[in-house]
């Protein structure tokens, strides 16, 4: 299927949004399936970082997360097949930058960790977000729901606060650690991005011009700052 | 957990039982804790073991099994917390033996791993459906729930049956498995009787006395060997 222009989609840069992005345009597709594909490999990172944890109530409670990531995963795959898309062929093109972020952060510590699955989770909630702000109803009500909040947040933010009050050299660590994540999802994000016109005609669609893909990122930045001070970093 | 009904695999208990064990039997406590402690290491084995699957369709299918493994967990929990038991101190006494039991029963490939999924979680489900034949409704209802078809064992049945077909040496090499896993199971759940006297107690009651045990593993041997026939084992 041929790619269609900004301009085609009737957006015109640098101005609102007049009509949401078609469900039709072939980059929902895409961004189904790298949310998907995001889905099931945060379940499996989860529960392998979860070996770090010190506690049997802080395994549970990362499986009960990652229980939630399976369930978001069956929704987009749901989504997908109702598009007549295959969901692994679908995921194909998106599993080496994932792979390439997790690998690039692989906590060392249990506090490392739970600050990946807050603070990573935030990233790509905020950039997804804000394209689903441009898409039409239907699309953008499978995007937030599997970006709700699984209601297990408040569980790494106590753990993180606590360890971090207690700690000066811990939380100048895990400071640095939460930059570290910004970069690497920015880094694949652009990545994916290079590799995958139809998803960053959508983004584009999404966020105007080039502007305001830059906006955006001013805006993600932002928030990851907000997030971390909430963690007490 | 389990695949198949009792009836299915030609397990019957042996004799009436004139009156259930009553829902105040301490050893209900032990009953849930054990298999609570049991759906979550579960669940964290199945998922370190996805990690020896060679697709991506196959991790996602170990994922939903681990998935409904929580939510066993959880209904367990559940009917703990109703008793007036703190979950983590129930499961205590039983994280040794089914720690040793993972241990000493380690796939080192993937079709190991998947007959470790639906032969250990076969023999558990027998065991448990046993025990749960004497017990008050209620109390039954709670393992009845717990050890039902998670639906997926067909994914591990197909996958193993024609992994044998084609090969004769791992049809001999699954076979000694599949003996390794009943022999550390059953080595376990003495070890675990000889520890929780309230416990053996509630056997004792559903079984009959020590000849009824007997008998129940005799049972619990017959059936193993019809599952592994349906692997083609």
């Amino acid at each position: 299927m041929g790619a269609q222009s900004p301009a085609a989609l009737g957006v015109t840069p640098s101005e609102p949004i007049a009509s949401p992005v078609p469900a039709e345009h072939p980059g929902v597709t895409d961004l189904f399936a790298v949310l998907a594909y995001g889905e099931i490999s945060a379940f499996y990172r989860l529960t392998e970082e979860a070996a770090l944890s010190p506690s049997l109530p802080g395994k549970v409670a990362v499986a009960r997360m990652a229980a939630a990531e399976l369930a978001h995963f069956e929704r987009l795959e749901a989504a997908l097949t109702a598009r007549g898309a295959e969901v692994y062929a679908a995921m194909a093109p998106f599993t080496r930058a994932l792979d390439d972020y997790h690998r690039s952060t692989d906590p060392s510590t249990w506090l490392e960790s739970m600050v990946k699955f807050h603070v990573g989770d935030g990233i790509a909630a905020d950039f997804y977000r804000e394209i689903a702000g441009a898409l039409s109803p239907d699309v953008a009500a499978v995007v937030r729901d599997v970006l709700a909040d699984t209601g297990h947040s408040e569980f790494v933010i106590d753990e993180v606060r606590r360890a971090v009050a207690a700690s000066r050299s811990e939380r100048d660590r895990l400071t640095l650690w939460g930059r570290r994540l910004l970069g690497e999802a920015i880094t694949q994000a652009q990545y994916v991005m290079a590799q995958r016109d139809e998803l960053t005609e959508l983004v584009l669609a999404a966020t105007g011009d080039l502007n305001g893909i830059a906006t955006l990122f001013d805006r993600m930045q932002t928030a990851h700052s907000e997030r971390m001070a909430v963690l007490g970093l």
